[in-house]
């Protein structure tokens, strides 16, 4: 009677988890005739033959015309998030809706510059993403706060048919820099550091990627962004990669180290521009700027990160380094770096994967009687875009922010950033300081 | 054998609904098992116990491990209206795709200003609507008649942990007017009467509500709207309130009257304007406008709603009054208001819902055999622009219309607008005319 | 035993197929226990009847239920080519959720003019398509390559409620030209021949329709496309018609025939433009181009169509004439036609139905251990916009091509367009090539 039991709960189980695993219904109660004798013996060992091999034989059927047909069968239904997942069972299709919005205000402590205090929709991003015919991948994310082929973010597709190596082609994120890889999702201030002047976004290209427990590598070559209107020039091009290392990678302790370079060809715009806004999206106000610089063959970007987490504790610092190659007048270098940390307060641990951090699950859940996770994080940021005949100035900063995630799916940060020592162009000497609040939802 | 008959079709009633009511399915079994006396009274007995406490057993497992993880689980699959909808039968999470087309064609008699004839797509949106951890909802709309920004519509967070009471930060419409309140789905005529050029629109901002059978009332603050550009002004705010009596709220019969004040605080743009065109969106041409008025420190709308139901029969009232306070020539007031009503000829309803109208449910569908909905409606609406040294004209007009539902989804409208007494404006004394056709599909 | 076996299997077959089929699982085990003895004779016949007799009832039930509310049961899921598909088994219901992405790149070899490389999103859509309420249907398909009411595709709503006969109202193609209809997933080489010109592309209009296997006809009404800025002047307006003839059209052998007429009359705009690039979308330059027409009253294409396949060898070839009639000075006339013929090395045939080619379906598949289909194409293709007063100039071109689709979902193209015989035009004498080549998933 105890064995039915374990038998008619395991079938309860298979049951409730809402996937149609049928055939273990028919088992237990094929198993439960048996146990009453109103099965025997020899009709138990047949059915139970039946019902397994007649599963085996139909889903060799199914796939015998799925290689001529697309495949309508044998689909499970996924919400998470508050998202829409489908897939088939035999991990062949796969398909997911997602997508995040961030919802921004922000004040500002003028200090010479006019800042105008706001609201804003940071990002509002749909995407589809999909597997199809097992070695195949997709991905076609869109922002709304875009405008045409301007709003096209992640549209890319991949080949995954051997091992931990992904061959990719589409337009997504050069592999540089630890801040950047790490989606606005999961960044741990509302924006990120003033180094991500540096960041060479989205381009149209391919990628090679190897991802391992313990290391990852990729090395890409790259066109134009897809909002790059000149269409009668000849655009540029760029090689990018990254590699790093985690020592150790265990769920609440993690060392990270990596290394970056991103080498872009100016192509016939033969020019570049780094600027910052003072680490928000909402004052209008770039603390730094080094305005159009002419004559530019190429630049290279190269950047070193290290990382950890220890429990609730993590920490995150890089470095980058860009030299600019200019036909006429001499090289150029400009730097920068940032030191961050953070502590959850309710004792999670932040999620490492493959090269970069991702979200977290609090460990109480607000809407099933928890409070969620608060987090508080601080950081020193700066940049000098100072170097012979450009005077795009240097800055620091000093922000400090805390996070409340009610749930994996929410977020609501505040942080003030106070900005300080400017040294040349236009804001030299100004010290603002701003306030800044984000309600967050990815689904 | 009744009784046995009677469950069996109770769980058929389950298994066809085409919810996985998995635990109903084992159940009967036993039942019938033990009918004939296959399964005796004490395995009967315990069996039930284990198919119901395993039940719950489980699924409290499942919550618990919910609690680290997001859900996959026990999730239900409704085809609505064309549209998608997933939920999980805990009501823990509900995500809808769904979204609205409308097509529109017109026809000017034109007496004086050149109008153009013509088609357009009025709206064409999507949104994605969710509900996570049972507390939390979100939504994200996106009209694709707008730009970048200046596409999104609903897009907001709510936090529904208490009964009655919601809690949303987002972009939404300030709670102001029952014409504006009521969804461009379910408006009796193709556009809103010509006081929605007092209309706020949507604006990025926070909003306490309560919605109660026979009352609801709502407060909010609210910034700017999505598409402001000037990000280094500080941009203007506002609040606005409304409540709603429904002395009488039944299926066919319903009084509703209502009040809302809307204060908008100009910011650093220190100007407004009102205009409208003869209620079309097609001419091209405002028959009423204010022009820029500067020097504008604030203004506020009040507005006074009235509407009823009774059968097939129902109407709708509303005044609104504007006063503009500006920094240095006097105060100027507009004011505006329309009357209207509506008769189902095959016998339904308006529906009514907390405080706004909501849309119809045809008798009789076409394509089951049936005809749709017809309804005929009229209105009288007029709206003064004129005081001070604005000049923006005043006018009158009265609508006739058609309005066929073959289903629940879609509608075709057709509707004649004629235009008199413009005294006042860039039109004085014009007597336009216009006749317009809509297709409208909702999902 | 026998018996039993294939009745168990054949539930099998019908729970692993993923479809809900409760009833005859039910009936299965009803079965069993009836051949055990477990259930008597008369017991089987009633629990039959219930369970047969029940679903009936419930299921009018449900229908009588639903002419008063939407449907909201027994909905199948189906994951197909990597988009999401929902429908109701009742066939009332159906929602499908899909898209297409295509990525390109080109080399120019100048000749003269500058050409500029690059990259491109050339197309990112998205579509809703579904069917309400059995007659009625409807899709909204958004590229995101557009922007705002410019991005808008397909947006139509039908109604099909008569066999072979459509009523179709909202955005949609004139049914003109084989190489129009045919979708631009399923169009041979990257990009259409250079009568493209000629395309009239989509307009807001209505069209009603008939297709049978061996012929199909359309005829429509037209007003402008969605993108048309100018609201105070009336628009153009048109008459498109389209009819096919497939006296043979099976599997693997198709003959298709085929005559079209679109004419627009200009309106308030009184002008036309026709240009084309070689080709190619990425090049930025017109080879051909009229400039801007002015005086123009109306314009009238007529187009004749011819193709075939027969086994994995197809061809096709267009011819269109236009003219065009001016206010003031006299007609002109252009004209264009192509040849093109392509193989499949891998033995699939090109797939046609009502009018139209559709994709192809791979015999093996990359990812489940083949190679894909593989396909070698050639085209010539000429236009000549010389005439009268207006000297756009004419322009010969050959194209090679190959075609990967190593899924039904994928494809990889890459082609050499050389262009001859430049003549008039801005580009006189100048005989530029290209290669590009193109990344595509539809899902």
């Amino acid at each position: 009677m105890i064995i039915r039991k374990k038998i008619l709960l395991g079938a309860l189980v298979g049951i409730l988890s809402g996937q149609t695993q049928a055939g273990s219904e028919i088992e237990t109660l094929i198993r439960m005739l048996h146990d009453n004798g109103t099965v025997d013996d020899a009709q138990f060992e047949r059915l139970m033959d039946e019902v397994r091999g007649g599963a085996k034989k139909i889903e060799s059927n199914a796939k015998g015309m799925n290689a001529q047909k697309d495949k309508s069968t044998d689909v499970k239904l996924i919400i998470n998030k508050g998202g829409i997942q489908v897939k088939t069972s035999d991990g062949e299709f796969d398909t997911k809706i997602g997508g995040r919005v961030q919802m921004d205000a922000a004040w500002h402590d003028e200090d010479g510059s006019e800042m105008g205090n706001g609201t804003e929709f940071r990002r509002a991003r749909l995407y589809l993403q999909g597997k199809m015919f097992h070695d195949w991948g997709y991905k076609l994310q869109y922002d709304f706060t875009g405008t045409g082929r301007g709003g096209i973010r992640d549209a890319f597709l991949t080949y995954n048919g051997f091992d931990h190596i992904e061959f990719k082609a589409g337009n997504f994120k050069d592999p540089y820099m630890l801040q950047e890889q790490t989606s606005s999702k999961y960044i741990t201030f509302t924006e990120r550091a003033l180094v991500d002047a540096f960041a060479s976004g989205r381009h149209l290209g391919v990628m090679t990627s190897a991802k391992y427990k313990n290391w990852t590598a990729a090395v890409g070559l790259f066109g134009r962004g897809v909002n790059t209107a000149s269409k009668s020039k000849d655009e540029g091009w760029g090689v990018a990669g990254r590699a790093t290392y985690a020592p150790i990678n265990e769920k609440t302790r993690v060392i990270h180290l990596g290394v970056a370079g991103d080498y872009r060809n100016t192509g016939d715009t033969e020019s570049v521009r780094f600027k910052q806004q003072p680490e928000t999206h909402i004052s209008g106000v770039n603390i730094v700027d080094t305005g159009k610089i002419a004559g530019v063959d190429n630049y290279l970007h190269l950047g070193a990160e290290l990382a950890f987490v220890e429990g609730p504790l993590s920490a995150q610092a890089e470095y980058v380094w860009t030299t600019i190659e200019r036909n006429v007048e001499g090289d150029i270098d400009f730097n920068g770096w940032y030191v961050q940390t953070a502590y959850f307060l309710t004792g999670e641990s932040r999620r490492y994967k493959k090269g970069k951090f991702s979200g977290v699950s609090p460990k109480s859940v607000v809407g099933r009687g928890g409070i969620g996770a608060w987090q508080l994080a601080a950081r020193y940021s700066t940049i000098d875009l100072n170097d012979g005949n450009i005077h795009g100035g240097d800055a620091e900063n000093m922000t400090i922010g805390l996070n409340w995630f009610p749930t994996s799916t929410l977020r609501f940060s505040g942080s003030y950033v106070k900005t300080f020592n400017i040294n040349g162009g236009v804001h030299d000497n100004e010290e603002p300081g701003l306030f800044q609040i984000r309600g967050q939802w990815a689904f």
